[in-house]
Parts: C-alpha cells; structure tokens; sequence
C-alpha cells in the first residue's frame, strides 16, 4: 500500500524562506512564526500520514453506497472524519465568531495539500463544506449565518455545491431547476441535479445544500440564476433538526476515481430552499468564492502528484533491475537500484522540479488572497484573479501527468491496482474537470483576466517580473541558470499576450485558440519564477551557513533541473499561439 | 455505449495514395489493389463495429474470473471469438502451410488497428496467439510446428508469453524460472511467471505458453536463459489432448484497465516443456518477433485515441453549450453545439492530426516489415528496427494523451463510465508500459538502434527525409507548409543524434538522459514525415479531378494544423536533450 509523509520541511522553506510572511504587512502573519507553523503544520502532517492516508485505497476498493436512500461511506471514514473535526481542521481559517480558528488562509492552502495528498476523495467532504461556508459567510444574513455557520465551520453538517444539470454544465443559463416563492419568504425548489460531490453521506447530522436555480419570471439565461439554501434536514428555530426535506439522492455515479466520495444525482421535489443573496444574482454570489476553490482543486492536482512522486522514489531506490550503464553501483545485490537510469531520474526529477515549484505557486497564490481577504488590496485581488485559472488548469493538467510518470516509473507493478499508483492518475484526472473543466480556465484566463480592469493585472504581473528579473542579475550562477531563462520565458509571455491583443480584437477567435497554450505558457512562467526565488532564498542560507546545506544545494539543483528542462516548453506554446485560429478553425464539423 | 466505425477510407488512401503498395516490388503486393483492400477493411470493419466493439463495456464492466482454476471470460467473449476464427482472421498474414492467408502484414496492421480499436482486452487473446506462432514459425522444428501451427493459426488454441517474474522485468537476467532437461528431450519448468496476458481463459480448447527459463549450469544471466513451448494440456502424437500438464492460474491482477483480458500469475510446478530453438539463445528466438509485436503495441495506442476521438467528435457534435464568439451558429437551439469553440476544436484537431499520421507511420511500418520479412531486405530490415521504438513509445505515449483529450472533451461526463470515455485511457495506458515499457524503448532507440550497423539505418532515414525534402521543394504551398517545418525539425532530430554521438562517449548518461525525448523528437518527425507526404497525396487526387474533393482537402487542413502546431515541439525536445546529464544526474539518490 502506498504511503506518504507531509512534506513539512518544504512548506516551511517556501513560507518562511521564500515568502517570508512574517516580513510582510498582512493581519495576523506576525503571528506565523517558523515554531508556529512548524508546529500546525507538523501535526496536520501527522493526521495525513496516519489517519487519513492509510483510508485512500479502502475508499477506492469499497467505493460508496446508496442504501435505502442513505450514502455509506467507506469503513473508517466516519471515526477519521470525527478526528478531523475535533483538531478543529474544518474551521482552520473560518471565522472565530462561528467557532472557526481564525487563522490567514495559507494556512488552509499548506495544510490542505498534505490532507489531500493523503486522500482527495475523504477530503472533498470537508472541502466542498468550506466552500458553501465561504458563500454563506459573504452573503448569508445574520440569521442564516447563526443558523448554519457554527455547524459547518465544526463540519457537523457539512456542504456542497449544485450547479450542473444534465443539459448544462458549463452554459448555467440553460438551467432549469426552478425556484417558486411562498408567503413565507422560502422558495419550492425543483429540479435535477447532478455531479453533486459529498451529495450525502453518514459522517455528518445534517447536508446543506446551496443550490442554483431560477425564479420563474426572472430574466433569461445566466442573469435570472439565483442561490438558495437547501438543507437536508430542516432546521428549527431553536438550532435543532426538524423532518426532511423534499429532495433525494437519485443514484451514486461510478466513477474513474475518487470512489470514497459520494458523486450524487440530486433531486430536489419542490424542496424548502433560502434565498442566499440578492434574487438573479446566484452567478455573483457563487464567483466571490471562485478564487479559492480553484485554487484548491489546484492543489488537488499538485497533491496527488506529491503522494504518487514520494512513492515512486521509494520504489526506484528497493527496485533492483540492471546496472548502472557508468558503472555498477550496488556490487552486493543481483542488480542496481532502477534510480541509477537516467531515464527514471528524468521521470523522478520532472516530478520533483514541479511539485515544488507548484507548491511555492499555490502557497504564493494563499498570501495573495490573504492579503484580498484581510486587507482589501486591490493589487494582490487583480493578481489572485489573474493567476486563478492558472494555478487551477496547469497545476492540474501538470499534476495528472506527473502521476502518469510517477505510475510509469512503476513498470507493470503500476498497472496493477495492488500498488496503488492508478488510483493517483485515476483520482488526479477529475480536478482537470470538475470546478471549471480546464480549457474553460483558459477561456476564462485570455477572454476575461487577462484584460480585466484595463489589463492592471497583468500590468502588474509582468513588471513584478520584470523587476525582479533586473534585481537579481548580480549573482553569476543564479543570472545564467535562473534569471536568463525567465526573463526568455517571460518575453514569450507578454509577445503571446501582445498577440491576443492584437488579433483578437479582428477575430476573437485567434486568441481563443491559443488559449490554452497561454495557460500553460503562464504556468510555466510562474513556476521559473518560483524556482528563481527559492534559488535565492536557498543560496542565501548556504551563505548564511545556517540549515542543513544538503537540504538547500538540492533546491537549486532541482531549480536548475526545471530551468533547463521543464521551462523551454513556453518557446513550444508560444509558436502555437502566434499559429492562431486558422488550421484551428479550418473544418466544417462534417469533416471531423 | 460508445460507438466505433471501422476507418476503411483512411486506411485505403494511405496504403494507395500514399505509399502505393501496388506499385512496389514486395511480393504479394501486386494483390493488393483497391478493390481487393477495401474488402477486406470492408469487411474487418464491419466485424470491429458489429461484433467486438459492443463487447468492450461489457468487458470492462464484467472482467475475468477465476472460478476452480479457470478463467471465465465476459459474456459474448467466446461466441465473437469463434466469429473471428470462422472468418479466417486470426491467421491473415500466417503462413498457408499451417492454415494461414499468407496475406502481406500490412493488412494485419490495417485491419489490426480496427479490431483493437474495438476491443483491445479481447484481441490481445488473438495478439499473444500470433507472437507465440511467430516465435515457434522461426524457431520451431518441424515436428513443433505440425503440432501446435495449425491449431494456433486458427485460435483453437491459444498463446501467451512468459517473461517477467516478481524480481526480473526489464532486467531478464534475474529469472529464476528453471528447466530441467529430462531424458526424453524434454524439460521440468518450474517457476512463477507474472503479468501473463491472456494466461488463461474459456474461449480455446488448449494455451501454448512460450516460457523463458534458465536450464541449469548454464551462462549466468540474460545469456543464459531459454525459451521453452509448454502447453496447458498435454499433446498427444495424434494431435489429440491428453493430460494436464502442471501449471497453474495463481491469480488474476486486478488492473486499471484492460478488465476483459486475463492478466495471470502462472505457476509452473515441474510442467512439461519442450526447448524451442536453441539452449541458452531465448533472447534471440524473442527478439526475432519484437519488431512485429512491438508495431503491434504502437498501433494498440493508436486505436484507443481512433476509438476516443470518433466518441469525442460525436458528442462534441451533439452538446449544446454556450454560443460561438463568433457569432451564433445554432439560433433554432437554446445553445451552439460546443464543437464551435476554439479550444474544444483544438483538442479535436490535435487528435485528429495525430490519428491520421499515426495511422499512416504504423502502415509504413507495415510495408517495412513485409519488405524485411519477405524479400530480406536488409535496408528495410534496418529501418524498422530503428524506427520500432518509436511506433511503440511515440504511439503508445502520444495515444494515451489524445485519449485523455478525448474524455476531456466529455467535461464531466467524460469521468462518468456510463459514457465509456474513461475505459479508453484506463485501457490505453498499459500499452506505455508493456511490451518494454516507453523508457526502455527510448533506451533501446539511442543506446542500439541508432548506432546499430554503424548507424546505417539512421543514416538511411536521414537520407530520405533529406530527399524527399528536396524532391518536394517546388510545390510553394507544400513547400511552405509542410517541407520547410519538416526539414528544420529533421535537422533538430540530426543534431540531438550528433550530441549523442559526440558527448555519449564521454559520458554514457548524457545520451542516455535524452533518450526519452529523443525518442518523441523522432516520432515527431515522422509524422511530420507522413503528413507531408499524405498532403503532396491529397493535392494531386485534388489536381486529378477524382474522388472526394472534401476529403483531400480535409487531410491538407489537417496535415498543416499537424505542421503548425504539434511539430515545433520538437525545438523543446532539442533543447532538452542539449541541457545533457547533468542537471539529471545531479542529486544523490537520497535527496529525492
């Protein structure tokens, strides 16, 4: 069975050596110094590797159950799901008035990474309840957050999501479940709903459902959706549970992955639902929350890569097969470790270089929203928006193939479920689906970010690359291995982004086309830069002379390693994209 | 369910258009006319949608059992295997000696891709069969080869392949598996073989296993081991069956994909074998079927992106969502059939462009090998050997990707295996791994093949890529967009072989550190390679006046989306290989 260890070290180098919160003017991280956070992230490290990664392959082989209307969850989730809750994990950064700890959300980001290393399926329940703990919290009245906050921020009820319908998914405005006033002020809510993750389960007293649907009368498409709360039980005054509400799970899908958690087809049968927010504006009410689910299913796929990559480390360093063509290195045994090829270091190292590079991303993309959260900063908003369908599409896209290579390294023993490496790839491939299907964040990055607010944001991104790239041309081997590189790649970024401009004004689709080779083109931009300033920051402690020397010269080696053969990618997408829309777009769709 | 249709009018442009087989001097080409091709596609198309297509979810869904020692096969399994015995298709290029059509390989290939496209788990039974009778064809005695030919030519009985053991894949060296000679000639096998696909199973009346074993006191490692024939049941003289020979179905994987065939742990328990070619030469009696078995699984990767892509086209044809940006394309609809969005287009287009060159790559292949097989031709000979590792890893590795474009396609639904998206890359993926997993095939391409015969074959091909370049040079439309592309990454694939020359010396791992890319480098430019070639094709049938105008204009289109798009990764392949060893090799095997 697969194993894994939170990678504490490594987040604690990119929090404190890299990004340096304690340095930086945003509420509360004075308070994150290195014991603290050592000490948090240690202990979410321990319940990951202990408690809820040892349930991964259980919830894959045993899957979840529709009996008598109720979902079964796997054996041993509910007492984990119970340990979870009592640390007070579910409420990390929710807010202390509703019973949550309060603390900066990279917090959430650091510690989500482990617990979804260990199991993506378990940990949806928790996660899809923050985010409709996260809408309720900005656009709940009083009296629905008294009502529901308390409960989900402890996870007793939990949450989830309700958007796609099986004739819309992407297009919300062919939506059809409907939403019927009463005297009262609730609404009669009707419809199908479906791909509803943590539908429902047994872990928890009561699922809250949010729910779009349209109130008759309200204007067509996207702009007559509005957001309602639907709970599974209904709540009385006084906080306690009442009869059940008209809705039910329709059927369990089976899936390619993530088994252990409930993918539901909801019905609601003219349910009682709660008006969340103002009427047609459900669309508004779901996006304030966009940025940091997108986020975290970005880290979803850097997550199963980080389990499937420290498992094929291990396996290349017991599996003997062949010798080392330099020269045999393992005289004692009938042949050398398969680490010793140097196609099977390429696979570990493409592993390795991206994972951390993508944690330093998503942990940077944490204290941006921290600092939009707390802080009101317009910039680091613009900036969080701009590199949200990045971090959600390329660290998904990277992630999933990351685990192709991890299964790869594997031989046959990776095809065979015994192992456990299918089940990262099978697990890694949704979140290059679900919360946006990734060529949808393309569209989102190039149609709309990337020329929002007069294009500030990517003003603001491109001369923090700049400025960067001219504030550390000094150093020799950090300017030829580091600085060059990324300054070439950025080049290629803003000549892609000049394209768009240029020709998508004659013809929206010429930028179109190339969109999601700009994402990816981005996302390679990014992490170079995050290779860059963990260079740095590694060079700078072996000056110091302080930390363990093997531990830094293994992050700039690694840093080199993505330099020089992960970033000359962006050259590739960019002369996909100066292509534009005509071989694209050429054929009739007869002729497909 | 998803649906397949045999592609006859791709395969009949490429084997007449393009490399116009009629007018090659290979023997029994002269056939081969159109007529002639298409009734055989014809007809195995009909068969690959009718008969084994329908069966694939069924497959999957119901998988193999072992029930007392026996394997039961899904429903419908044996009755579609009978049909495709009764039709003579099991033994189409097999010799007519032993009940073969002694037709050209090339039509094996051809109608190869479409059976495997409609059901890979069930051909890999009549897969296996026709490596196992290639092997005993070459090497058997007379005696060995009227006694189980005839019977495996039809499928009356079965094969399989035992190589890999719990210690020992890709390094055969480490066997354990031994064969001890009795006095009658025969031998006692006694080991664990794993990984056996199609091991056992309820469809023949008898499995021919071929087994590498080491007879004792032989040379150590790979040099010392055999290949032996050891049947299921015991072969009477007459023919007949007799007892059942010890060995046994230890278990059956449990894997990711491919649920329809069976994946056996076999135990010889002092079983009955016969030594098939020479003592200690197993090696040689295996490779002298690589070439064919290794096409073989190149075009497994192609036909599960060829079954993908026809589902994704379909659905991307059906699926109302969101309107053009251009402008709407269906006003009648509540939505435009998703097929109008750019970036849907381009992962259509990128499979598509992909599945054609493939196609015509692994023809070619087919032709080579006719040539090599039946003509001794030592150029052809060379050439495929050469280019074999990269039908298998290119086509392999690049198919599994368009599979997982396919499902994305699908957006949700494509994780749902209700819609059967998910089974193609479940299925696809294993087809990187066996038959030498893609590393190895890299591995073999820059440390053999490319410096085989003094490097004549690589040679060779340098050659008619140059030739052929010049020869084309006039046409300005070909020209531009297909010589030009071809002749800059042509030279790039010439430079990575000269950096392997010049700095493998020196040190091994800087060739070796490539090989993978390189590997996609050459694949890369032989599709641009075939493409070229299948676009001068197109516009003279264009220039003629006859047949689909559409249809050649579409494969132009397409050919240059191939040109534009997919070939310039060939310039990050390069600069990969470039950055050499070191950056590879650099960290300590403790530090990942």
């Amino acid at each position: 069975m697969p194993s894994y260890t939170g990678p504490v070290d490594d987040l604690q180098f990119v929090i404190h050596d890299v990004l340096r919160i304690t340095e930086q003017n945003v509420p509360a991280y004075e308070e994150l110094d290195r014991d603290f956070t050592a000490a948090i992230l240690g202990e979410a490290a321990k319940i990951s590797s202990e408690v809820i990664a040892p349930l991964n392959v259980v919830g894959d082989k045993e899957g979840v159950h529709l009996e008598n209307g109720v979902v079964r969850t796997p054996t041993g989730f509910k007492k984990a799901f119970d340990q979870l809750r009592d640390g007070g994990w579910t409420g990390l950064d929710c807010d202390p008035e509703y019973g949550g700890q309060g603390m900066p959300y990279i917090l959430t980001v650091a510690t989500g990474e482990m617990f979804s290393a260990a199991n993506q399926a378990f940990m949806m329940y928790p996660g899809l309840t923050h985010g409709a703990y996260s809408a309720i919290h900005v656009h709940g009245t009083d009296a629905q957050k008294q009502m529901f906050l308390p409960k989900m921020v402890s996870c007793e009820w939990t949450g989830t999501m309700n958007l796609t319908e099986p004739q819309c998914g992407t297009d919300l405005g062919l939506m059809r479940t409907k939403a019927e006033p009463r005297d009262d002020g609730s609404y009669l809510i009707t419809g199908q709903k479906i791909f509803i993750s943590a539908g429902d389960h047994d872990m928890a007293d009561n699922v809250i459902h949010l729910v779009l649907a349209k109130i008759p009368g309200g204007p067509d498409g996207i702009k007559g959706v509005s957001l309602f709360i639907v709970p599974k039980l209904m709540v009385n005054e006084d906080g306690s549970l009442g009869d059940r509400n008209a809705l039910s799970v329709g059927k369990i899908e089976e899936k390619m992955g993530i088994h252990g958690n409930a993918t539901c087809v909801m019905n609601y049968d003219g349910a009682t639902g709660y008006l969340l927010g103002e009427a047609h504006k459900g669309m508004r009410a779901m996006f304030t929350m966009m940025n940091e689910a997108r986020l975290g299913v970005g880290m979803q796929g850097l997550s199963q890569a980080v389990a499937a990559y420290q498992n094929a480390v291990i396996y290349a360093n017991d599996r003997l097969q062949g010798r080392a063509v330099t020269g045999t290195e393992n005289p004692e045994g009938p042949a050398d470790p398969i680490i010793v090829h140097p196609d099977v270091r390429r696979m570990l190292m493409d592993q390795k270089s991206f994972i951390e590079g993508a944690r330093a991303f998503g942990l940077w993309g944490g204290t941006l929203i921290d600092k939009a959260r707390s802080m009101g900063d317009d910039e680091a908003e613009g900036l969080i928006s701009l590199l949200t369908p990045v971090l959600k599409g390329f660290l998904t896209d990277q992630g999933y193939d990351m685990t192709v290579q991890a299964q790869q390294v594997y031989g046959g023993h990776g095809y065979i479920e015994e192992w456990g490496m299918s089940q990262f790839t099978r697990d890694a491939r949704i979140a290059m689906i679900y919360e946006g299907a990734n060529g949808v964040q393309a569209l989102d990055l190039v149609g709309r970010k990337l020329s929002a607010k007069g294009g500030k944001p990517a003003m603001t991104l491109f001369a923090i690359l700049k400025d960067f790239c001219k504030d550390n041309a000094e150093d020799e081997e950090i300017a030829k291995h580091f600085i060059e590189p990324l300054k070439g790649a950025s080049k290629q970024l803003q000549e892609a982004a000049m394209y768009f401009m240029q020709n998508g004004m004659k013809n929206p689709n010429h930028a179109l086309a190339g969109s999601y080779d700009f994402m990816h083109l981005f996302g390679h931009v990014c992490l170079g830069y995050m290779w860059a300033q963990m260079a740095i920051a590694a060079k700078a402690k072996l000056a110091e002379g302080t930390g363990d020397a093997t531990f830094y010269e293994t992050k700039i080696t690694t840093g080199r390693y993505y330099m020089a053969r992960r970033l000359p990618a962006t050259a590739m997408h960019l002369q996909r994209i100066l292509s534009g829309a005509d071989t694209v777009m050429a054929l009739d769709a007869a002729n497909f």
